[in-house]
């Protein structure tokens, strides 16, 4: 096997015989997807580095890495020995990497990457740098498939069809829907590169992607059919016919860069900026119209119907009966043998398993004890794996992709004894997350008109949580899903306002450095109330029925409207889940649903 | 004089003989003012209609005047028995401007308006309709000039220059401040249409405008000097001096149009898209490079130096004296005498006199009793006055013009007895008011983070309020400052952060048509807090000391931590007032701020 130092060189040296001065390599699939499968990992391949965030940018006498604070220890010890350098982003002087090429690029120079990895955006910045130069952009070569001899093939994992029990809407339903948007928007031909708008519009599901149950694939809408680029026989013949019979023509993979040059002069493209890689969007003929607007399917994606909020509800009351039986087992057997964050994280996974419909976690595991959970990224691993000692606190964050939707749940035990300061800081978090749960809004508010209500307790006491305080979730599709989140800090293209249907989790947190961490998290759905000559009133239902820990929860941190909050929600708990448990378990959780 | 279907006639007769087949009046002058001198109020000469809001738009066969919802039945009442007809802005099935000048437009056709009076983007979408028409646009034509015989000549009123003890700030310290900007900006000229913009560059204030204390003015900023477009003469000899030796060049009002031609391909022009009109922008020549941003001294105004908040304070003040004393005078007085809203509007203005450098009410009083108050945009009148009879509410939103700064205050007093739901609604107002200013928020918070502080007390109770909760206050400029305010709907234009130093308002209420309205309004000022690891905290702080009348608070509506807001903020009135107030003012004011 190469060495990074050898396919550095290897690297230079087909750029030289490319005439390529300078090459970027980015973290990414061709769909921009949040977690990508082992073939697109090649800016680990060129760098070593593994964290799931980082550009490479090879030059013949340069190689650097762009990376953020999370990981500049991980990246300096797994590139040491290597030829390529950290740059450290957002620390002073430290230059950006359009700066970097910007004042790197010879005159006439030339910049590549293979344009399938890269952003629109991004792409057009290069662009607008070689333009400034006299160069010019190479964008169709991806060099590192030509060093990396064992590349992993693109995956070819089967794929299935989510049934319309769990879905909804038929896809020729979910078409109509899609083709009067188009009209609306003046657009005879639709384009989509994102594998969860792709999938959510063919009711299917796949393996290719690490967590998300998503399957490769472009597509192509017109008002008369659907080009769905992506290998066929992932599915079952009859499952092809079925989407056949809806006007679903499938195409090899890569023929979406060929046919999109088809085109004609005049046509009219519906197409998301945000979500288009370069080349394609190179690739689009010079007399085509754009129409730019946010694919519409984000948001039929994001205002779950009817069918997939009854399936959600099911989802969850399925996962909080895990964290029930999981909790409670916790809270029983920490003192009586070794249990570690490994064999916890493993111990969720049993329990889930056991809930039928199971597939898969839906993002990856945080199971974190004391200082580890200071670190809201934290992932657990074998070198890392610690044993829950007690006197601490132990954060599980984790969900569960059903057939009848994903879940995203964090829930923080006290293990043993914790001090006054720490039930404290959990009892903060706690009244956060109740007091988002609790908001009552005019429709047209957007997330962060609601951020503050779980700020506020936080804020009131100078305290803080650097993450967004919830995201949209994805119904077997992406965790994170647009278009809109909890957040304070404006965001230009978070901004849409709450919808009836939405699910989004509320997950505030606190995190001390070398202590501790805590993070509470439900899923909201938001629903419709009263309409007035005001406006239409809305709310949100809090459908995760777990108990927040009542041993590390201190009375005198909350006021009456806050305790209340929390005895109604523990009520809840209990009346929603007490069914579902055995006669030991429900005396249980009646002790942990108890009124304070 | 003519009559408003004599005047449509002649216009129609001057747009043949230029060639002009629609014909746009705006209501504006040419600096996108709130409030505009007499001269400018062509809109209303052409239809009749008085109204602050509305645009014409004539062609040889139609007439028709939009306006929005506030106006429908004054607009009706004025323009009946003219030729103009009344557009009903928001309502279905009627076009907006653009879609009837698009649809009216013959191929080929001329779009004519006085393109001073047109904002560059209102401009360009009317390019865009000309140009899909072939036909093109006429903006160097005042044909309103031509017919109105008697019209009111351009303000010739005194201006002064505002001493430093009052500006806190130099003209030059000024200059260099917005050179440096324009220096990061990599601009050599700026250019500033905006009259606040441009009278607190020169520490100028004047009388050309209603309510607002302005000089009419644009300016032309380089790295050496500063073109000033103004009536020179409206300042003493020895003010001018004084501007000439800081380098200010004074030039005819309307010359920037000409001079602005002069600048050199190359230039680089600082300008803000937002705040210019369509022939100024047309006039910029077409090597001029443009530099778009948001004026830098809009942000530059609305942070307010240490001396302008030292004499802010000292404004604020002098208004609560006066709201005290009147206050104490309408609960003691309103049974005895005939007070009408024309009468104690009087009456305040008169307290006012009584304090000292008082220039002018600083926008136009809204004194509103009863059902009046249900309209939050009511203006006193004598047409409209009613006698305060009691077992109502009295409205008061006005302000003051003084040396020291301007007032924005609003009270709602008890007038006799009123009902237990009447005070209900009093005390949410009061809760929500007394919420936001309790604020406590991280740096990068914009005012729509912060606003369902103030909404929530309503929207926990299905109720609203149809207008912003807060806006910025100029120092002796507009009353309604950029760049921020409180708003939970979502402005492009008014996400700016807050910053420590900003004035905004603090003015929630509630409406009830044909019965009530109630409003409570203080001034916040922006302060720094604690700063730690988490980022700057930052607090706001009320400036106003007027007691929310307790006659029509009831306790039982309020929790404990409710209540508390509410005595400090009494504690603080009485606390800062006594020493302004005599014994017997003293001892009411202490009944009027006891504790709840």
């Amino acid at each position: 096997m190469l060495s990074v130092t050898q396919r550095v060189e290897k690297l230079r040296e087909l750029m030289k015989e490319n005439g390529i001065d300078i090459y970027v390599v980015p973290t990414a699939d061709y769909h921009q997807s949040e977690y990508v499968g082992e073939h697109f990992k090649a800016r680990k391949f060129i760098t070593g580095f593994t964290g799931s965030a980082g550009t490479a940018v090879i030059t013949a006498d340069e190689a650097g890495l762009w990376t953020d604070g999370r990981y500049f220890l991980q990246a300096e010890r797994q590139m040491s020995g290597t030829p390529v350098k950290l740059f450290k982003m957002g620390e002073p002087e430290v230059p950006t990497i359009p700066q970097f090429i910007y004042k790197t690029l010879k005159e006439g120079g030339v910049i590549g990457f293979d344009g399938r990895t890269v952003t629109m955006d991004d792409g057009e910045s290069y662009q607008a740098i070689a333009n400034e130069k006299g160069g010019k952009l190479s964008y169709d070569l991806d060099l590192i498939n030509q060093i990396w001899e064992d590349r992993p093939s693109l995956s070819t994992e089967k794929a299935f069809t989510l049934d319309v029990q769990y879905a909804g809407q038929s896809v020729a339903e979910k078409l109509e829907r899609i083709r009067k948007t188009m009209k609306e928007n003046e657009a005879n031909v639709h384009l989509l590169t994102t594998l969860d708008d792709v999938c959510w519009t063919l009711n299917i599901r796949g393996n290719d992607i690490e967590f998300f149950p998503l399957v490769l694939s472009y597509a192509i809408i017109t008002l008369e059919d659907m080009k769905v680029y992506m290998d066929k026989d992932k599915l079952g013949k009859k499952e092809q016919k079925a989407l056949e019979s809806d006007g679903i023509i499938f195409r090899p993979y890569n023929d979406i860069y060929e046919d999109i040059k088809e085109l004609k002069a005049g046509d009219r493209l519906l197409l998301d900026p945000m979500r288009i890689n370069f080349k394609i969007y190179s690739n689009i003929p010079d007399g085509v119209k754009k129409v730019k607007a946010q694919n519409p399917e984000i948001l039929f994606k994001a205002m779950k119907n009817e069918v997939e909020i009854k399936n959600i509800r099911k989802a969850e009351i399925k996962d909080s009966i895990v964290h029930i039986k999981f909790m409670k087992w916790l809270k029983e057997n920490h003192d009586k043998m070794t249990i570690t964050e490994l064999s916890a994280s493993a111990k969720l996974d049993e329990l889930r398993e056991a809930q039928g419909n199971y597939l898969r976690p839906s993002f990856a595991p945080i199971c974190a004890y004391a200082d580890h959970a200071a670190n809201p990224h934290y992932e657990s691993s074998p070198e890392t794996d610690v044993p829950l000692s007690g006197g601490n606190f132990f954060l599980t964050d984790t969900g569960a992709g059903f057939l009848e939707g994903s879940t995203d749940i964090t829930r923080t035990y006290a293990i043993g004894d914790v001090t006054k300061e720490m039930k404290k800081h959990f009892t903060i978090v706690a009244i956060s997350n109740l007091s988002l749960a609790d908001a009552k809004f005019l429709h047209g508010s957007n997330g962060m008109v609601l951020d503050i209500l779980a700020r506020k307790p936080f804020w009131d006491r100078d305290l803080n949580f650097n993450h967004g305080t919830g995201h949209g979730v994805g119904y077997l599709l992406n965790i994170h899903e647009a278009p809109t989140g909890f957040r304070w800090l404006y965001r230009e293209h978070e901004i849409h306002p709450l919808e009836a249907g939405m699910i989004l989790t509320d997950e505030p947190g606190v995190y001390f450095e070398g202590e501790y961490g805590i993070r509470l998290e439900n899923e909201l759905l938001v629903k419709n109330g009263t309409k007035n000559e005001y406006g239409q009133f809305m709310n949100m239902e809090a459908i995760t029925y777990v108990p927040f820990d009542l041993d590390a929860i201190d009375p005198s941190v909350m006021n009456e409207q806050e305790k209340t909050l929390l005895n109604n929600y523990h009520k809840k708990v209990y009346d929603v889940m007490a069914e579902y448990l055995d006669e030991d378990e429900k005396k249980w959780l009646k002790h942990y649903t108890r009124e304070i």
